[in-house]
């Protein structure tokens, strides 16, 4: 079965998406999410000026060779851009694959090992009262797990801890400047859990972001205030690059740690993993160079007693969000899946087989990943720049966003 | 698709092995590798008496779900004969997987990575000369690649060290005794690499087989005389149970290491691979647990510059023979496969689609691992108890065989 | 003194076990515990067909010889079957050799260390209420140790944690899939033991046990809940293959641990044991390859502040009890001893000369180990297939029992 | 100092170059080099769609400031694309501020630490007997170091290893694939370095480059080999990515170790600075990020006794070659500089004020990095696509180019 065109797709059915699309000679054509939020021409760029010439007339079965391929031949490895246009192609060539065996995705992976996947919405504030308000909302709507985040006294709005901050969305025009103050905030957020069990209390899985933001004796001291209200994870306590740096955070606490959303490769996370400093490895398909590699990050995590805890939100298409499940839905060592749903305008361009019900998210069972794109529909939400918000210190220090 | 029946074989066409055949009730029929020389019976209880009739009713497609009830539910986990009984269903199961979906099983696993498997073969003699004519029979043969093995002066044959030893086969009746020294065999080893190198030059690789009889000083001070002669691995040097032990030996040789045909699970391997003490990992499907588990052995190994080198000895059927050729023909990380061949009988019994040619194995590329179960035929090879020899020092003591 | 003759007999007197006797030409016997609880057969098999013939003429005195014998010779080494058939053989050799000398087992190991061992019983409750009821029946009935177990609100009755479960027995027919909720058990857990201090003070001490459910961050939030109650130990918190695991734990908590009713080998706890990373070492004579290792598994931990703890459930039979005893009565590290008890038709068909009384266990002060078994009514009593149950995660995981 | 205006140029004046082009509100003007050698349209796009509307307006003196807003703005960071964008833009910067400094950039640095910068060029040959006459060649150019690398007999021509292969340049079309055999490669180089020593002697330092073809044992053995030739480094003698690889190289040899040219950040390459794995560290101005970072990498590596060693090949423009010798001046632990040279027509397009004589490199001593971009010219020679070449086993396996 050879590839005989590769066609990539930019839209912006509310947020930006890159979308690549294998066709072959056996009529049989696969998708792939390659969306990098805020850098998606450099994406499109990757694939079609470098990698799509290198796909034609290649047999779409041999996909671990085309991915070490694309991956060795690149030279210089790694990165966001590079991985996520791999991750494209790799996760179109896996549809295909699956719609040849004429079997859902997660057959080939291995079979079901549950009957679903525990998500978690996210809930947000501009104050405590609204974030408790918010949490309550997604209990009713029947989530188990719930993401909180809310305004700090004392700062503007900031991204992941405000409810008129757009949920990470990115922004037209510039990026927006936020403001930081990690004092503020180690004083707010065990006030934050403090009200929100006293208002739900202790059924509902509690989850908290913390952007990066901290240094690892700070994410320490959060960690140990944050023990008595019970997380579920502690997520990007701090920058990661610096993956020994965990080790502090570790020794101190015995909240969940969970990290790994700006992840591009495994050697992102191999000492977290290897030394267990981590509990969730929340990589996703589209940034970590699609289905080849991620199967191998769960099975390298999965000895180590690490879970997954892909990341969900919007800025990767529901394709990645369906390879996301068809992987969790195999995977023996799943934790749970970010959900944040999508625009009813992304969800008419990508429709898809997968269902989300009760706190909970289903594949769906035809062959392949089940998700499809309306290329004529996409054309109405031509690509718009946007970008993340950046952080600044009080001072004016360029911070972690 | 449901598993209706499971029914367990032992036959010796030469050599006993144990076969797992699962039907369903779409008609599709799988076979699998159970086969532990020495104890094959107590693997036929074990999945006779106990797992087939977990067996009957399950979803076939649910591989992994069935391999982590298999594992986590025998409680007492590991082990020779639970690996091996699990192995067996594993093997039998996907292949069933890979004829629904109409592909050979390195399909599913990836595709291929590669057009063909450098496989060794087994030279041995009396003496050096008889093992330097060996060698020379198998370059003409085709081999790239060539285990070396010779009698020990003044020592009686001993396996692995002679040719009119029985290449590992089982014994009727009781286990032979033989004899070990290890300072006759360290002041032997260096020459026969030199006569070797001698007759026949650079262009084979050589390979060696300590067969777990000595401690690691001696296994490093091997490796060092040896290195003049550029092994392509030296194997099973040391007896594993304890991985710290290969330290000393890594830390004073550069000759590659190789070890894992009794290993049982990633757990007797990890810490070898995790600090990277070895280079190639020669666990096989039916001891290792199946394909299920030799997936993500020999991605983690992959991740810490360790190659394969599975285990192919005649203690395995072909139906193991051939999963490890689908694996290896898919996993990036391959080295190398052992090819020790088959007698006539147990080719006729166990019919397959892979092939030897030119020193490399190829694998079916029809639906499946390729082999087939000649039922019939096999009933003419009744079971016959034997057992693979035992060692003893000069002074009695029972030492490594 | 030869080996004459060797039978496996298998019994269900209210659970299955699988009791191997060794004949001499002295007309000694001597009887030895092989169970391997829910893959009995599997036993049976590795000794009738494999081990037995390799006995015969072999004398009977050559303890340690015979156990190199066959567990280097299998080749295939460790594992519960394989060493479950040791222990058998081994148990029963030690029992000839101490009616050989006149003397009681412990005698040989190196005489009595102490007066008598303390042993703790299993208290359990569907609820808290229940489960502080029973911990006083067992207070008034002597015991000096406790361990409590209940059931946990929102999820049906479970292993270990519920009276109406059937304390592990193996089930018949098919294994029951119980349900676990990690997070619903951490919550309990803590008011379970904060409700046993309050009604029975702290003079008792009190055990509890995880039954391997926890990850190592789970576990080390759990001991550090757990710590104002002074557990005497902690046990089987996480899986154990990781051995590494144990040490998050033990970053965090000062509550002793406990592990390994479930290894088979010291190198199951060889690094648990020389980071000092557990308190108490639980392995049993019949699961890890009879008396000759666990002096030798004893001895290592007492080197490194590790004591005894040997599991005593039901799973094994009255021989190994009496095993295990005779081992902590001369062991200078000794812990305590597990005692659940024995149904009446158990202790009919294994006669013994052990005690219990006060919470205390007392050898037999006879001849040999002091256990006896009755063939002729152990046939009324033939065997049963039975399971353990398997554990899943409310989402249908597969899960750790 | 505004930034009123940033223009990307591509062009391949003999190879593909990308240059970012910064204008101020004060007339001043700086350039910098962002190629990534076969993905260069992805760094175009990364800059003129996602970079170059965040610059317009802001200081352009800032240039830690704009480094981090780039760097942690992106929030998915690292990688080839990212970084080499960064450093286009971070050059551009460095050089207009040591324009308004009036300064050669070497003076904003901390000034001259040296009088020259010895660099070391490439010979090569189809066999060792062209490789020695190669060497020869740049001796008697003055080099008083050479990287020797030659054809290896039973393969054909493969890059860094033969005359005939066009020196690592990309190659239009598609990527040639090139056959490799570690085993046929590991027996020839250590003659290779014999026959230079013979011929040449021993008062010109030789370097060797092993593009990451190796794994770590087989590295090592090569190590021991060349020992008697004193190679001043061995480069890339595994994939990088592992970084604990290396120390199983450095255990076994004191051939001095270099590695980097790949690397985007200074996490790349921490454990192996940090541990003193390498001698010196090869990481580049535009692949690394820039002026910015590289002072930074520089500094760190002097901690631990590592040395500069900065790639130098045609797959950078001069404008990353004079940044390297600004670096190399200043910086206290400056190791060496490779040196390839550059094709007549890069150098009109690129003119700049370094120059080279007698094995030495020099920088211009005017304001700035001393390198313009001729854009008129640059217009003549459009953008190819092409690609450097990839590798494969000679069973077919992709590997390591």
């Amino acid at each position: 079965m050879k590839i005989t065109d590769v066609k990539i797709f930019v839209c912006s059915p509310g947020r930006n998406f890159v979308t690549v699309k294998i066709y072959t000679d056996q009529g049989l054509t696969g998708i792939g999410d390659a969306t990098l939020n805020g850098r998606e021409k450099a994406v499109v760029a990757y694939l079609e000026d470098h990698l799509v010439p290198l796909l034609i007339g290649r047999d779409a079965a041999r996909i671990e060779d085309t991915w070490q391929y694309l991956y060795r031949g690149a030279y210089w490895r790694r990165g966001p851009v590079t991985m996520a246009a791999i991750a494209g192609i790799d996760m179109a060539l896996w549809d295909i694959k699956a719609k040849a065996a004429g079997m859902p995705l997660y057959e080939l992976l291995g079979g079901a090992s549950r009957d679903r996947l525990m998500c978690y919405g996210h809930a947000q504030g501009g104050d405590i009262a609204e974030a408790v308000e918010s949490v309550g909302a997604l209990i009713d709507e029947g989530y188990r797990a719930v993401r909180v985040q809310s305004g700090i006294p004392g700062l503007p709005p900031v991204y992941g801890a405000d409810g008129t901050s757009t949920n990470g969305a990115a922004e037209n025009a510039l990026p927006r400047e936020e403001l930081w103050s990690t004092s503020k905030y180690l004083r707010h957020a065990p006030k934050l859990f403090e009200a929100v069990r006293e208002a739900h209390g202790w059924d509902v899985e509690l989850l908290h972001d913390v952007h990066h933001r901290l240094t690892p004796i700070e994410a320490a001291r959060l960690g140990k205030d944050l023990e008595p209200y019970r997380l579920f994870w502690l997520e990007d306590a701090v920058a990661a690059e610096h993956q020994e740096g965990f080790r502090l955070i570790r020794n101190h606490t015995t909240t969940p740690i969970a990290v790994g959303e700006v992840f591009n490769t495994i050697w992102d996370a191999r000492l977290l993993i290897e030394e267990q400093l981590i509990d969730y490895i929340r990589m996703t398909s589209v940034h970590a160079g699609g289905i080849t590699p991620m199967r191998r990050i769960a099975d390298f995590a999965g000895l180590h007693n690490v879970r997954t805890g892909a990341h969900g939100a919007m800025d990767m298409s529901p394709i990645c969000l369906a390879s996301n499940i068809h992987l969790g839905f195999w995977v023996p060592n799943f934790g749970i899946q970010e959900y944040s749903g999508y625009s009813e305008e992304t969800l008419e361009v990508f429709p898809g087989t997968w269902s989300m019900a009760d706190g909970h998210l289903y594949p769906g069972h035809g062959p392949g990943h089940g998700v499809e794109f309306d290329e004529d529909l996409a054309e109405r939400y031509p690509f718009e720049r946007s970008y993340l918000p950046v952080n600044r210190l009080e001072d004016g220090t360029l911070w972690h966003w």
